[in-house]
């Protein structure tokens, strides 16, 4: 048995969790569940149906990007996740999907502004939108430099990898992140819910405005504040 | 057997509904049921999946917001339903949700027009839309002033409980009551629908005036009139 | 057994096909099935919900609208149903939804215009979108009236029953017919998708035009022309 | 047993994908799967329902719509399929369906734009719409001409079919094509992702542009180019 069992268990629960939320059309998508002790993260291999997905053809990749466990090729957004991984010491899983609201917003080149407290509840934050990179950058290590894109654009907001755990990538689809795959996943469902939510209150009002910083204040600290008040 | 084994079974029957009806997502929502005689309302627990909820987590929970039996801590926005309840003496059911179009609506600060008979059939007026409270009510007792708010402005809009039971609260979301929890349920899909197809109605004509006063009339009273000739 | 033991069958599997198709939220919608030989029909009681409807409980009444079988009370709708069996004697079925795009349209107080073949597949015209009645008449017999509605401007637009057997009643919602249950049911589901695409058309391209004659023609004579040849 | 049983279970499986994934509602759809060197496919009979499908109940028609096999009239559209086959030497299926999205397009009688990478995955193009035919075509061997109409808008794109296997028919819906018919459906599927996400995208920001030209090569080019390195 692997000794990366419980990465490979945790990636194929996320994984298959996607379609089932209605965040992937067809492979639209993919999940990964890292150990940062061992510098290495289980994730999705590329183009295969997520019904053909088992805990045991997740590939397992190092931090650098290459392949450490699994005969299968991973996901094409491989570096990607490597490079956030890398970097980012405290998260434990990613996910990338294509999901129709999400991707509608990215394909904007938009933030998701704050609204209500449906957001509130998950970041104080618009939901950043990373710009298109460079040409160069594009037709280089795409991936990898889409990972760069990432964390350049959230530090440019001001904002940390703890604060948020969402963003958008420009012409492309969101990407989140979480302690686990699991709250990756989670993230993934509430930026779709969030993204449609918005545009249908921009529908409703054109020149809507984001809602006032106490109510953001008020509803993300009873979640995530000192004295959370939100679970068990 | 708890003495609170019938409003356990009428708010664990009411919180399972939610999901099934497409009303939340994850655990974005909550239903009570209350005894007004006993003065005490069961809630589901905060954070809770809706797959573990049972009669046996239901939270009880007295009039003035305090647990009287039950282990977890109830939801989040138990201080709301506290004060409806202790306020409303002929209802006996709460339901908070984000459903999606009712959410955007109240993002946009705005009430529903009545717009056709779907709404008139539930309620005479448009659906009321709370402003957010000032910024000392949200820093202070935030969910049990949400209470007063949406009392408060009931009454500037001059209607009472028993003619609409349904609202939506400005940035945040809909909160819906009823004789029961399950009526309660029922008005929380309603607001949804009705959310919905009024958003769909100004999208088709910006310009759209709410429906005439006498069929607005006609439409309630054959189900809520003297002489109602809807159901059994 | 009851002698009309084939139109309650056949009411209660039109009934039942409302909410799998997503055109009836709770008990929003109704269908019957006319015995135009007889000169009755077997219409859903009013108010029962659909998991709790069986060929025996279909209410059976007369084209004056008196009941005639069954202990429940008829749909609220029923005079309209009767109304439109008396006056065209070659429908068998007729349904009434509140389905969310066709609501939306009612409620714009628009006809739904020929954006393209799936709606010339079903009709050469607009579908009609019949006023909103008189204060009087509604005030009045109002579900009689209805029926007269939606006759009147049928013959307003120069169409007969037989060319479009769909119609909107302004500010409230859709109804459709056929020569049995069955296709009225499918013109309910018909109505619902046209209204959605061509609110989607419009947004896409707010000056639309409607599609040419000719294709219009081609479109309707293949399925219905006298040699169509779509079908078995 | 059939010698042309591989085509008739792979346009069956074909066929049933289409409801499965939303794609068509009741017979507003139908799919085919040809074999090249026999110069014939199997495809839809005509109206049937979906549930009342089997591969014996396929139709074998030849590249001149000549029905080979079968008792049931083929479906409507088998002209048009017949011709792509005919002159697209490369291609083993073809789907047609009124999804949703896909068909608001082609009644707004415009081309999808590439707003972003899900939709670059799959061609480098906008999404082209042939315009609707003259009157006296349409008046003509419509289905037939319905075939030409696609391949002469193609090429007035200066696209092939081997680079883009999509296309909507203005005032019609989509039309899709691949190596076998499960490709041709997975194009389907996807036409209605991207025009879904594309009108939302248009909704967001009315005067949104096509993404740029080094990031569409770069997701072509990693899903479909010589060093591709997307899937197995």
């Amino acid at each position: 048995m692997s000794k990366y069992q419980n990465i490979r268990e945790e990636a194929y629960k996320a994984n298959m969790l996607l379609p089932k939320l209605g965040l992937v059309l067809f492979t639209f998508g993919n999940a990964s569940a890292a150990d940062q002790e061992d510098q290495v993260f289980a994730i999705k291999p590329s183009g295969v149906p997520y019904e053909e997905l088992s805990p045991g053809n997740m590939v397992i990749v190092d931090f650098e990007g290459k392949t450490v466990e699994g005969d299968l090729r991973p996901s094409s957004d491989t570096q990607t996740h490597a490079v956030l991984y890398k970097h980012w010491s405290e998260i434990g899983g990613i996910v990338h999907t294509h999901s129709t609201y999400g991707t509608a917003w990215a394909q904007s080149l938009k933030p998701i502004p704050i609204y209500g407290t449906t957001h509130a509840d998950h970041t104080t934050a618009a939901i950043p939108c990373a710009p298109p990179m460079s040409d160069d950058k594009i037709a280089g290590n795409y991936e990898y430099e889409t990972g760069f894109q990432i964390m350049d654009h959230l530090k440019a907001c001001g904002l940390s990898y703890m604060e948020v755990e969402m963003i958008l990538v420009g012409n492309h689809a969101p990407f989140t992140w979480g302690k686990d795959a699991a709250k990756a996943v989670y993230n993934s469902a509430v930026v779709e819910e969030i993204a449609k939510m918005a545009l249908l209150t921009q529908q409703l009002k054109p020149q809507v405005q984001p809602m006032k910083d106490a109510l953001i204040k008020k509803h993300f600290d009873r979640k995530h504040g000192v004295d959370s008040y939100y679970g068990q």
